[in-house]
């Protein structure tokens, strides 16, 4: 009997080749230690809120009312409420068309786009049109959109970093266009080499590829690296040079943990470059509400802006969003208070800003804690997280471990964290579900855990690395071989 | 100089193809005339609260408690909240891992997924695994993840009912599939005729298609007619004999407006039919939050159940669902509310039976002077609309009305709906952006209105209607051609 339509032998194929290790086997193995009772952490995800930070006050005031109008009516809505966030709910209410229960225009309500415009450009110091700012259900569904614009075929390549996030190989798989590797350098801490990009696009080329886009992942995930002015200046002369269209993922750009390379944007880059360059190269930035000090992950609020692009193009990725209506109406108003949070002055800017401040301060001592926890293992070196919210580890494998995972069926890097998952309960992500150098392994975790568990966390894991290294290099073995 | 990777004729050309008219030409008009000042009732996209439908207050109360925790230890959470909406929201938040601001599983939270099948296991007498449902971000994102699971090549053809919801044609469109259309007889009050059926897969198969796919939509979108149980039986026998999976749109299963033909699901036929059919024929249902007496749109809550699909199938859905990591909380959490509403003896009851009752009344009323008012115009035509909130009435266009479109580069039915919009503010879509017969025109519109400006629309709509209609017939006009 031939197979049926939704059997696994006749679906499409490019949804079978995706691979998308943050929720892979690792992920499902710790539900199931869960399930049979296991305290498990989970550092596979960079979700905040999972790990018990707490969400930001006002804007969740704010929202809270505009899911609850009726509350702004009632006499003792001020018992509960403070002011500027009953004014903040009022003044969302007016943006909307309806409220929160109406679809918004598909690429989001213009009164909204319209204060993310104004933040774009106190932040880059160059005007924004709130026209080519597209809001999504979180920044993964925006990144989705514009790959699926630009593959054609499977000999559209994209540059994508290695190490990646998976999204990135994952959704062009779906699409059924070619990955394009460019690899970060650990040694420099993890930094982009323009040398090493045109040998990729090079390879890719012979390969028969129309390379078209190259992503970055800035500060960079799973790496943590933030990139120079100085880089950013020489990548947008490489896609000018090429005909490339930047994807910048920025959406760590709240997230920076040293002072030597504050976050700047791409755009911003781009256009302090002047002509031609700032007119020509087309450039798609990413930013969500899921990260920087919101967390705010659940409620899923994303846009991305467009930069250079004809104006027939961006009435084409308006149709194809309209076909799914609308993102989510109370996200898109997260990413309103996100770009006009409280100011001094206002009734909520203290808490306000001591709960950011905190939130960040933390990070960066967690950054810290990880970063010297994994150097103070056997055979680990990682690079500081200068940003972002994850520690990639390189963790030097024995040849016997490496022998001992290929017995097991897996990879060295997927047995050593199913091990240690098995162990201590720490759920990470293995280094090849990023990408690698051939012969060498890491894992990503974040750094989310909560301040006070970490010490215990970062101990718990030295003991399991540092006896799973004793066990592994013991030369009595190699005899044996 | 060779086109830029982001201009428009270097975008995937699955993109270009895609059309989608409930926000078209129509759309884009009606929101250039509101920009000069002009009054426009947008009936072009069912969006309830848009045209001042009030939410639901109970499903609102909790919502709001579970974006804001930190009510709930506040002394006065009582004078704005009532004890169930509290009990409700320490209840869902329970069932997240850290709150909103958490991403969940990708296929939605267990705890909520749970309610669901509960609650289909209540509506069809079959018991549900929470395992085969996956919750989304609106419906549409589901019906989208699984035509692209389904649709490999432009040879795979998926049978979609003409008239249809251009979401169907759009997203066959996006993923280079191929739309095989099944006519609706308008005649026999939009039903579906088996032989018709036949007839359609037929004339595929000799074109080299592969037919994998039928969509029923029922209640039916734009037309309005209800699915009787024997009708279903067939269709799913057809399914059966012709090895197609069969993908149920029944996002408007709570908006019935007749008794003759209560609404009955895909999935309770299905297993009504007993052994070898029930275990046979692969069913993906649907649902949302966005349509019944909820029109809970802008909060982008959906869900599918799959049935008899294999389990590596659902593991590979699954797989893709995680590569945009969960869908939005907040709009599960409405999902959940729905199924599982206020019962008799809770406090909010009787106001939560009240309200859904007063809605859902009146869009039953509103319907009728729809229906009657379309039948009261010269040359319209219109079937009853039996469930779902759209009607879809048959324009007979006078041959010099044709012309005059001709002349002015439009299709007959949008030249009809653009007048209309310039004449008396009222925001239609084609019949055409949903497909029709060769020769007859349609609109849609929504039953939405609020009922008091009812009788106001609908008169509008006459004055406008007979004018054009005196217009066009006019004998004289003939003899000068």
């Amino acid at each position: 009997m031939s197979p049926k339509p939704l059997d696994y032998e006749s679906l499409n194929e490019n949804v079978k080749k995706v691979q998308y290790a943050v929720r892979g086997e690792l992920y499902l193995r710790a539900s199931e230690l869960q399930k049979e009772g296991k305290k498990i952490i989970f550092t596979n995800v960079g979700n905040p809120h999972a790990l018990g930070q707490k969400p930001l006050t006002f804007p969740r005031q704010v929202i809270a009312l505009c899911q609850a109008p009726f509350l702004l009516d009632d006499p003792n809505v001020g018992l509960l409420f403070p002011a500027d966030a009953i004014a903040r709910a009022k003044h969302y209410l007016s943006l909307t068309s309806g409220g929160l229960g109406a679809y918004s225009d598909s690429r989001g309500l213009p009164g909204i786009r319209k204060e993310i415009a104004e933040f774009i450009e106190r932040r880059d110091g160059y005007p924004s049109d709130p026209e080519l700012i597209y809001l999504t259900d979180g920044a993964s569904k925006g990144v989705m959109q514009m790959l699926n614009a630009l593959i054609r075929n499977e000999k559209d390549g994209i540059l994508v970093p290695v190490p990646q996030y998976p999204l990135y190989s994952a959704a062009i798989s779906l699409y059924g266009g070619s990955l394009v590797p460019y690899y970060l350098e650990e040694e420099a801490n993890w930094g982009l080499d323009i040398n090493q990009l045109r040998q990729s696009i090079s390879a890719a080329r012979m390969k028969g590829l129309t390379v078209r886009a190259m992503v970055i992942i800035n500060p960079g995930n799973p790496t943590g690296q933030c990139l120079s002015e100085a880089n950013i200046k020489e990548l947008l002369i490489f896609c000018y040079q090429e005909n490339l269209v930047l994807l910048a993922d920025e959406v760590y750009q709240q997230n920076i943990y040293q002072n030597e390379r504050p976050f700047i944007s791409s755009r911003k880059v781009l256009f302090d470059m002047g002509l031609p360059i700032s007119k020509e190269v087309q450039l798609v930035s990413f930013h969500t509400v899921s990260k920087g000090y919101w967390g705010e992950c659940g409620q899923r609020g994303g846009y991305f802006e467009m930069t250079n692009l004809p104006a027939k193009s961006v009435d084409e990725i308006y149709k194809v969003a309209s076909i799914s209506l609308s993102p989510n109406v109370p996200g898109q108003i997260f990413l309103g208070l996100m770009v006009n949070p409280p100011k001094p002055g206002d009734i909520s800017y203290l808490k306000y800003a001591t709960e950011s401040k905190a939130i960040l301060e933390s990070l960066k001592r967690r950054a810290h804690i990880m970063t010297d926890g994994f150097n103070s293992c056997r055979n680990v070196v990682c690079n500081f997280t200068e940003g972002a919210m994850y520690s990639f580890p390189q963790i030097r494998l024995p040849p016997r471990a490496i022998e001992a995972a290929k017995s097991a069926g897996k990879a060295p890097d997927v047995f050593y964290c199913l091990k240690l998952l098995e162990a201590t309960g720490i759920s990470t992500v293995p280094g090849s579900g990023f990408g690698q150098k051939e012969g060498v392994f890491h894992l990503r975790t974040t750094i989310l855990p909560a301040e006070e568990d970490m010490p215990a966390i970062m101990d718990s894991f030295k003991k399991f690395n540092d006896e799973f290294m004793e066990q592994y290099e013991d030369y009595r073995g190699y005899s044996r071989m």
